[in-house]
């Protein structure tokens, strides 16, 4: 095989982590995101797409990837003036930041589909793979706690993912259709990522959407996920705390479980390298690496086992 | 009488400036301020209010008077971001004056009215003065041009008002009813001004909404006009211009006429005392004084000879 085309999966910062690695080792070009649109919200009015946006922000270079989210060097003068006019602001929008939100509302409104003002989106700040919406339908993560259902960010961000969580559903996810061209691209895919994103928030609301864990399936020999756990602990937001209050041991191998009937290969991390046996148990390929990127040369290291793994062309 | 109410029928700028003298010579408390909201527009999908902001701003002391618009030290940068996303960026908006645009957007959109929209900025900016949209309903000034008809902001800022106006109408004005305590504002004040503004595109379509007109008419012997046009040239903006695309003379005594069925007195410049004579004419009690307000000292000494004018007590 050779300079065929790689499908992500991608929720939020982890996954933009890894594809700025992936993006060093194959040409951005070959390679088809399809994106977490469940924790969309609409803030001050503003259709907010924050995994679509941190992964543009990222593999357009302009990502603040020490906050996880946001443009680098954005200033917060409209947040500053919505708060004088006594409006919730525990939504942080930067000045940069809302010229996105702005230009995407306003195109939804003119009709637009999301697939196609994300293009123009990422098209405008340089990104050159694809990035594409799992659904063009609206679908929304809801929140159950023992205190009743949250809207996503409102559990994300305003409480700050401190609530225990019962459940989760994707309001919307089983009427919805899978955008144009993800299921065109799963199928015709030499490979597919789930990058390291959280299995309920991000990677579950994907599979949620009609047709797309069935054609997963379809791929399941050429399908790889990277947990995103390692040592019991979530390697960014809250999964970990997640699967506990699920009553899940946060653990590599319980992730690899959710995906068993369609991944055929589990990459895990170094300090899980003992949940390998259990991975094998569970029918799919451990692959034992580092999976903390914290640099891009260890962005690009983990890119590079995973495209080995799926033995590829670089 | 004494500590009576006073109304102002005001657009922009000239307006602004009239209106910061005469909150230093009456208590703000008294003025009802009945603003002009036929130029405004939707821009990037916001609601924006061009002659209420100017108002609010400069009564609250964050008017930029240099620019005649927006806030006062405010920067563009989601502007410059819109502009990277290929968005066109002909209307300016700053960061800070932004956010009054997403909250009045989002609040309309909560089906809250333009009127209360209005209040809550106001005494969140910690204006005094009551500031109140003609109408809560859509009015839109369309300009007739010898190649077609424009939407304002369009005439306005994106053409810079170069365009020959053949006529100026005001799209949904006759369905419109005034918002509420407008009506009642004007039969129970002591005085109603006429701020220095556009007669075609300020006042204009504040008149034409239904009823206000009228009302006008009763109170006729407590209306003072205020001329905008000076030695033949407009204070501030078009007038001019777009009296004589209308074959009209741009003279005050012009203005006069425009409003001699319900002003009893008319302020005019000293540049034009010649015109007194005409004014008188039309049934009118001319007031010559300096009009010109570069300082604030300025703006108080003409707002001083429209209180005594009337005879109210300052």
């Amino acid at each position: 095989m050779s300079g065929g085309s790689v499908v992500a999966l991608a929720g939020g910062v982890g996954a933009a982590r890894f594809l700025n690695g992936l993006t060093h080792v194959l040409a951005p070009e070959r390679i088809f995101i399809i994106g977490n649109t469940a924790d969309d919200a609409e803030i001050h009015g503003l259709h907010v797409s924050p995994d679509l946006d941190t992964v543009t922000y990222t593999l357009a270079g302009l990502a603040d990837s020490k906050r996880g989210w946001g443009i680098r060097g954005d200033s917060f003068r409209c947040l500053e003036a919505l708060g004088r006019l006594r409006t919730e602001i525990w939504f942080q929008l930067g000045d940069w930041d809302l010229a996105t939100h702005l230009h995407r509302t306003e195109r939804l409104r003119q009709g637009a589909r999301l697939t196609d003002i994300t293009a123009e989106i990422t098209a405008a700040l340089g990104v050159r793979a694809q990035i594409v919406p799992m659904s063009d339908d609206r679908i929304r993560t809801r929140i159950c706690t023992p205190t009743g259902e949250l809207e996503f960010q409102t559990y994300f961000v305003k409480r700050r993912a401190r609530d225990k969580v019962v459940s989760v559903h994707f309001e919307g996810a089983s009427e919805a259709t899978p955008a144009r061209g993800v299921i065109e691209a799963i199928a015709g895919a030499d490979a597919i990522i789930l990058c390291p994103s959280n299995p309920f928030i991000s990677i579950g609301p994907i599979l949620a959407v009609r047709g797309i864990r069935e054609a997963l399936q379809y791929k399941r020999n050429r399908v790889v996920a990277i947990s995103p756990i390692v040592g019991g602990r979530a390697l960014k937001g809250p999964a970990a705390h997640m699967m506990k209050s699920m009553r899940l041991r946060p653990a590599a191998v319980e992730v690899a479980r959710l995906y068993a009937d369609f991944v055929n290969m589990f990459v895990l991390d170094e300090a899980d390298q003992k949940q390998a046996v259990l991975v094998e148990k569970l029918g799919m390929r451990p692959i034992v690496t580092n999976t903390i990127m914290r640099s891009l040369r260890e962005k690009k290291s983990l890119a590079r086992v995973v495209v080995r793994a799926l033995e590829i062309d670089a």
